[in-house]
């Protein structure tokens, strides 16, 4: 039988990234490719144990059929920290649990976007809602990241100019994959504009969390006295992305659509996923083991700039972030990019071409994914200088 | 902010049995209206045993991301036993895991249809599948189904006539809400004619394996050699609906643009869970488990059927089901259904309306669903008697 496919779905490609994801299946290939937590930064005992618990004094309760919104002790929990640590969540807001903040950024574009419909996006972006948008017929407009976030008056251009925009999509931590935090005036200044020309601010946030370096800077939605902002937040990096445990604070409003769209979606979330994110969460030292990895990524973060200073500085160019897992690096003119990483991949290190996260492949990019989260301090020094090698014998 | 949401959103509404299901929360109201698995049907030991023994041994595979496909070992059971066991899976075909059923349902329709494209559907079908085909913007078809199942003259004629089909729905064995079971023939001939018209069949079985009574049918699947068929499967019924995990058996290129879609969706399915359900699936008495609460369901399923002759009949009609979960029971004419399900939930028992599965709730209906797999023998009993003397007093 010949198979004919949505119109929806004829264009979208895999994402590059969970291409070369398998592809690091590999042992002898160092990956700076992967946007994983390390290994050691599961809390897994601690989980062993929550789980062990629940399963032996409820364990229907955790293996019967769920409602759609959540898990309700963790819906709360959750509201109470996001309120008293983050300022989030106002009269007019609710939250749904969703799995992992990639289905609250799928759903969101669902219930508010109509195909054609455009959406303003950073660029580069993560190609993971990119690639969501993409799935719905909608047109991606790519706004230049600065060293301090989005370009505010390209922003406002776009606004101006571009036809039925219905939402702005920023990650303002340690951006993906640029690392760039967006700074307290900028996200003003896009608050401003969002309520200016009634369009919708999607603010993914999955690693605000893991700052290392630096004073935490409020997240939008915390100003966000107008219901004009979708607040996503996850426990993929803080405690185990296998779980797919996310969350969604957004107005009532956008929440109540959100939970119909899922439930046709996936009925609910894991369950006994959700119960160990909240005991976790409130009867662990959930802020003392964010202190705890953060502290690990950045120092692994600063051995890798080291490195890159050591082997590919001055010709590669890059922005130290101040948390995250990634580190974005521009090379020099006249390097082929994708050359590059081909023949990095073929040295044994992977790296995320940087135009898997523009907003079209085939747009000029020469520029580089690396991460930091995943590999040891020996591979990260050994990757590195195997990547110097790789760029010497291109100059 | 006012909020435009997306036009395939707009019209729909939370199903009405999710709705029903919060609202039984009550502990006094007899809840026929689930179709959940009775909390007897866990195996919480082993399930308790197997994650245990994982989150000790191999706490980094249960907790870090994996590939969107799913868990590589699960995937390999399920082939083989689907194979052995029920003849699924030819060469061209291909296996993902889902979150649940419902989500292998959700990814082929956004897959295979577009927006206003025709998917035929056996009425009354299973609300959660009629609104993931509405969040597409989807138009149904809604074919009578017959007490050997759909009428496959009504469903030639449909697909004569209908513009843009792009699908058959159908749920085979112990239809959801129907409780009928599909004969052999009209297996054959809905597989000839999805040939014939060059049309999808989505074969839904998430009950299949709940036999009681009769002999099992070959599944449409097994007699597929064109890859006309996707198949879904779920371990909701016969492990645990909390876990979420689903499979999809296909012919390779609809599961390659599956992976695709479910990837921008949630990236993978959780991997615990996954896990879990292999290790049960392969280490314990799966069959033996299967064997045990099918009888239970069964036990439960005559004795419901008893009382029904005892208080509602010969008013009330149904059609005993040889498995799955739920009794189809057609009021007598000139009663108000709707009435009937309102005025059963103010005496605290609470049972499905009819036209929650039609293809428009507007639809004349004079049916409910009841669901014998979660009350008690005492609550079956008693809500029977209810319901018989709330019908007395419209009669």
């Amino acid at each position: 039988m010949e198979y004919n496919f949505s119109e929806r779905i004829k264009g979208l490609k895999p994402s590059i990234i969970r291409e070369i994801f398998k592809f690091t299946a590999d042992p002898e290939v160092i990956a700076f490719s992967a946007g994983n937590p390390a290994p050691e930064a599961f809390p897994a005992k601690e989980i062993a144990k929550i789980s062990a618990e629940v399963l032996e004094k409820t364990p229907v309760k955790a293996l019967q059929y769920n409602i759609t919104e959540g898990y309700y002790p963790l819906r709360e929990a959750l509201k109470e920290r996001l309120a008293k640590k983050y300022g989030i969540g106002r009269d007019f807001d609710e939250l749904i649990v969703v799995s992992g903040a990639q289905q609250g950024i799928y759903l969101t574009t669902k219930v508010l976007c109509n195909e054609g419909d455009t959406v303003i996006c950073e660029s580069p972006s993560f190609i993971g809602s990119l690639n969501a948008f993409r799935s719905y017929g909608l047109k991606l407009c790519g706004i230049e990241v600065e060293e301090d976030g989005i370009n505010i008056e390209a922003l406002e251009r776009a606004l101006k100019q571009q036809k039925n925009v219905k939402m702005i999509y920023t990650i303002p931590n340690f951006q993906n994959p640029s690392g760039v935090t967006m700074s307290l005036e900028k996200r003003r200044a896009m608050l401003a504009l969002a309520k200016k020309y009634n369009v919708i601010i999607l603010e993914d946030n999955p690693y605000g969390d893991l700052r290392f370096e630096g004073e935490h800077v409020a997240s939008i939605k915390s100003m966000d006295e107008d219901g004009v902002v979708v607040y996503c937040g996850t426990f993929s990096k803080v405690l185990s992305p296998g779980m797919r445990v996310g969350y969604v604070s957004a107005p009532a409003e956008i929440v109540s659509k959100i939970v119909v769209a899922k439930q046709v979606s996936d009925v609910h979330t894991n369950i006994l996923a959700q119960i160990v994110a909240k005991r976790y969460m409130t009867e662990f030292d959930f802020d003392g083991h964010i202190e705890r990895i953060s502290k690990m990524y950045g120092e692994r973060c600063s051995f890798m700039a080291k490195q890159i200073d050591k082997f590919l500085a001055p010709q590669v160019r890059y922005v130290k972030p101040q948390g995250g897992l990634f580190i974005w690096c521009d090379l020099p003119e006249g390097v082929d990019m994708l050359d590059f990483c081909r023949r990095a991949v073929k040295n044994k290190v992977a790296v995320v071409p940087g135009s898997a996260f523009m907003m079209s492949e085939s747009e000029p990019c020469g520029s580089f994914r690396l991460n930091f989260s995943t590999p040891s301090m020996e591979q990260i020094e050994k990757g590195v200088e195997i990547l110097g090698k790789v760029l010497k014998e291109m100059l």
